[in-house]
């Protein structure tokens, strides 16, 4: 860390700001410009708050030199991150297509969407059983009951089911039924879930928030981590900016900045993120060619009957159609969409049975 | 509800349009410009959903005419409301002001500033017992031991008490020591959260969300009060934009925009809003002239070591001083601060006895 | 345009709205909701004026329905313009790179450079003479003689030549040496400017300012259209919002965006866009299959000498690199990149002759 | 500057800094931490650039530690600076009141208006005659024929007047007729008429772009400073942000943070700042007691009737009740309102006569 001094910062401020540090632990190097002093930080910070220096007397600011996160980082952890989920692999060679509707509306919804985008090319079925919604009279989601079908789905396709998690006491049931949980971008900093899902071993993909800065999603992937759980996807769902031409702004940057900073596999939400049927399409195969090792996309038979997001859901035909060319964008990056029709593995069932296994293991994160 | 068709529309488009609408129970007057058809919709609109038609083959867009918030609007509530907390009244012609240290870190620290605060004129108590932070690694709040240490300073002072709940688990905890729960800015959108609080009868001070809209707080209001809990204030505390000269901009706009808009008292936080002690005097000042009913301030005996925040925290001396010019702008502009020698009531202890006590009076709720 | 009355408007002030927007010529047609009276405006509206609204009493807003732009839209010109700058084509099949530094530095660097990328594929020459500096004491560019080495450039690759016009008076100028006048986004709300572009025949390239919203962009080329120049391609270079990880947000939905509201070409900025050159490449491959026109990058022979925007330039061998996967995903959606080696027509040099021969024809316009 | 290594830089890549800083004529303090090595620069630093070292190998990031402003800044010019116009004084104990149309619209509006404002306590006329307009099909202002009428309601009343300056070809024209010369938001960064204002001895109101950052705002300023003219006022008018309950985000926070930055006297427009008339009042308010030296503000006697930004126009009624409020908070705040009937001075008319005076003067500058 950096503490900058103002320029009419006096001797006393300067030494003040090197005990403080060095009572905390750290090491200290103060450098005198021409008009500013410079005390850097070095040695062992972690009991080093920098809350404290901008609170003192004759400090302009301070500059943080590392990563606030640690398990997250490529640095410490330069190999890419592989999630096996039932066969299917996340963050591999192959790009993942997990698709179906926003929300789960009917036993026959789910399963005759789950039966399409399989036969379409998806390996991954996604669908809401419980629904964060803006308006307290919204449709809320079918709760357990859409659960049941979600699983009853995967029985007849054999693809892997992904569905939201929203709270603490749910975590349970959800896991029942699901082979990987997902946390909302209104939840990206709901700190309590994000440690109790990190106390499972159930696969999570964690959801930028609308205004989430990259560094704070890595920031809550670590408090998943941190909990013991080394299975975490991130993924950009579009943020909040002034434009108004699309609900939110799809962050597409964040892919390759994401796959930078970090080991875990990124998702791309190219629904969400634009909020725009029409654009679905474009912004997924833009997000193949930057790097994405996964989307997720809605996906419903009859778009206008849907109860949620109907009018960011491709019907089937267009999925059908866009899998076409995301399979060519996928080779002309050198990668391959993965087939459901083989997976390589198929442990999703086993995976499902012990869902505090790692808690054991926890100890042994290095934190 | 107002659909615009988009200029190539056909005849079809729009008459499917129209039968969709009337399906749900709307009735529709087309009026065909020179260029688009818009098919306003009237009537009984509860079954009608906007998504519906954005989905539809020929439809450009839909703008909703009414507020989403029925509970929470002036419109239907033109009076502005009034929360007694102890004697404090929130929303009337005095203008409240909260102080304390962000986090409860020590009986002594707490104790201390609520003798200080109370001393220069603040008529509650905040200090925050569980702390939402970014980091896994930080400090995260006393837990229940800070509950009691500010239910001591309570007794000591008189101040009644604010304080953070951020889980549902917590909520009965939290309400057995504090007066006014709080939920911070991470949970706006914790709908759980907020129909779990919505269940109590204590008063709830609902913070804006770092990249909430004002009318997404309103929705977010009316989760509470749909619940039954009609003692919900609203809180502005700074905004994420581009602009990093101030951690967040602090949107002063949000106090008469909220006045406005509903009936519910609003706070304002300017060291939370701006994140930057030298800026919370004249934002304090300026949040009374633009008309807000209470300021929550952070009051530390010593920043430097504070566990949290110190960076945005007050002394005692300049809160003070800052108190004598709150004084004089709040009587320039017709109000005055209210005086914790003299609460006009003292009912805080009793309010506080009985949680759920709305359980009952729910059903009246004209939803 | 449709004007929303409050729910407390009265009958009065009802009727005020109607009468005042039928003395600017529109035709009314009211509707009674249950709690809203909306008036909707049709006939001919070019008298109307939405602030008028807007300020009367008892109105709670105005919402436009017709698009404000009308040379630009894709409504009234259904088919894409292709501008054809010596023989390279924007907006056609192919889709067209243009490379090269940032600042034009000396004759050695710029000619240096424009061989490598005519090497490696690349279509135009890009390089700034005058430069639009955030520092009054950083280097402003080598004014006309950079544009002499440009053009020197141009006679020795045979690459049509782009750069910035930053004033009135130096439109002539740049004129005389470049083949596409470049508008930045600092200037992208500079009418003055914009309409005298639009005086001259030659083609523009109009970058988005960096907080313009998609319409605006689209209201601004209006400016250039009207004036009867109707070879502009809009340019999407990154926008500011709240994230700092990348310098700007390179909003790449803008692309499907403009294409299906504009039948102007769309050019891609990735240096710009995200300021780091480590994402150039990926973020270009997105834009290619997002459905970008054109490329813009900046190519210098050393980032780390370059007098400006070292830190977004990439190497020759890098960019050459590049191209090879640019093929592969243009490929994969259908198009092919243009091959400098064979323009499919040479008339760059006739295009610069005649700089105002378009003042005649602009009568024609159909505004 | 600090120049922040990679984790993984090599002994080589942090040789080649060093060397590459020392040829730039710094010196370098090299600090190796645990984990990444940070070069400090001093010494002389005005040959450096910070964009070479973002370009090099090993390097992750640089941190400016100096402003990039010097003759804005306070740190050079610790007292405030007081500008007079006509015996108006900006930046002085007394908060000054600048009043008017958004347009000049007719001799006889601009006259009663005049008239109107300055009864109720307004010190500075205001008026556009050339108007930057989003749509090329809309008015654009009267151009010579509002100065005139500008100047005549100044020969009735006294009141200096502020009118914008869009070009650099009008600088000479519109001098002529006003006081102080306005640059808009749109044209914060266009250089070269910031650069051709400098040139000039008439006192200039600097607007903020719509989306310029605090810093930016004052590297403008240093444009027109290091060009010879000291006269420079800054206006917060309001910052694009995700938020659409305001037009824009009237960022108040701007004004102690642009004080405590800088020693140039601070304008804030409350109307542009949030575009809407019911909040001008409120904000108006909050803007002197956050410590804004002036308002300017809309007044039109028929807001209903104006050409252009009628929704956020006071009519005089109005705005001589928001006179007496301001009164009041400005006394709260130990200000007063500047009083029109008695100029300390009047040296109006003289200032306007030589406008290229400070051409002489500008040797002087210590830039």
């Amino acid at each position: 860390m950096v503490v900058v001094m103002k320029e009419q910062a006096t001797p006393a401020e300067i030494e003040n700001v090197i005990q403080r540090a060095e009572s905390m632990g750290a090491q200290t190097q103060p450098i005198y410009g021409d008009n500013h002093t410079v005390i850097a930080l070095v040695g062992d910070l972690t009991q080093v708050q920098r809350n404290t220096f901008d609170a003192m007397a004759g400090v302009q600011k301070t500059v943080r030199i590392q990563d606030p996160y640690k398990l997250a980082s490529r640095t410490t952890h330069p190999e890419g991150t592989v999630i096996d989920v039932g066969g299917v692999r996340f963050g591999g060679d192959q790009v993942v297509v997990m698709a179906g509707p926003c929300s789960v509306e009917s036993r026959d919804q789910i399963i005759e969407t789950a039966i399409a985008v399989k036969e379409a090319g998806a390996s991954v079925l996604r669908g809401g059983a419980f629904k964060p919604r803006t308006s307290p009279y919204s449709f809320q989601g079918l709760g357990e009951e859409g659960l049941k079908y979600l699983a009853e789905a995967r029985e007849i396709t054999g693809l892997p089911v992904i569905s939201e998690v929203m709270t603490i006491e749910a975590i349970d049931l959800v896991a029942e039924y699901v082979d990987i949980l997902q946390i909302g971008a209104r939840n990206m900093q709901n700190y309590g879930l994000l440690q109790a899902v990190g106390k499972t071993n159930r696969p999570v993909m964690l959801k930028r928030g609308i205004s989430g800065e990259i560094q704070e999603l890595l920031m809550c992937a670590e408090y998943i981590l941190s909990n013991g759980n080394m299975q975490v996807m991130l993924c950009e769902r579009g943020i909040r900016t002034y434009e108004t031409a699309t609900r939110n702004t799809f962050d597409l940057n964040a892919i390759p900045v994401l796959k930078r900073a970090s080991h875990l596999p990124v998702v791309a939400d190219p629904a969400h993120g634009t909020g725009d049927w029409e654009l679905v399409s474009p912004m997924s195969l833009a997000a193949v060619a930057a790097g994405a090792d996964a989307l997720i996309l809605e996906v419903h038979p009859d778009p206008e009957a849907a109860m949620s997001d109907g009018d960011q859901s491709l019907k089937p035909a267009r999925f059908a159609d866009l899998m076409c060319s995301l399979h060519k964008v996928a080779e002309a990056v050198g990668r391959s969409i993965a087939n459901p029709a083989d997976p390589q593995d198929s442990t999703a069932a086993e995976s499902r049975e012990s869902l505090f296994a790692n808690e054991i293991e926890q100890e042994a994160v290095p934190v």
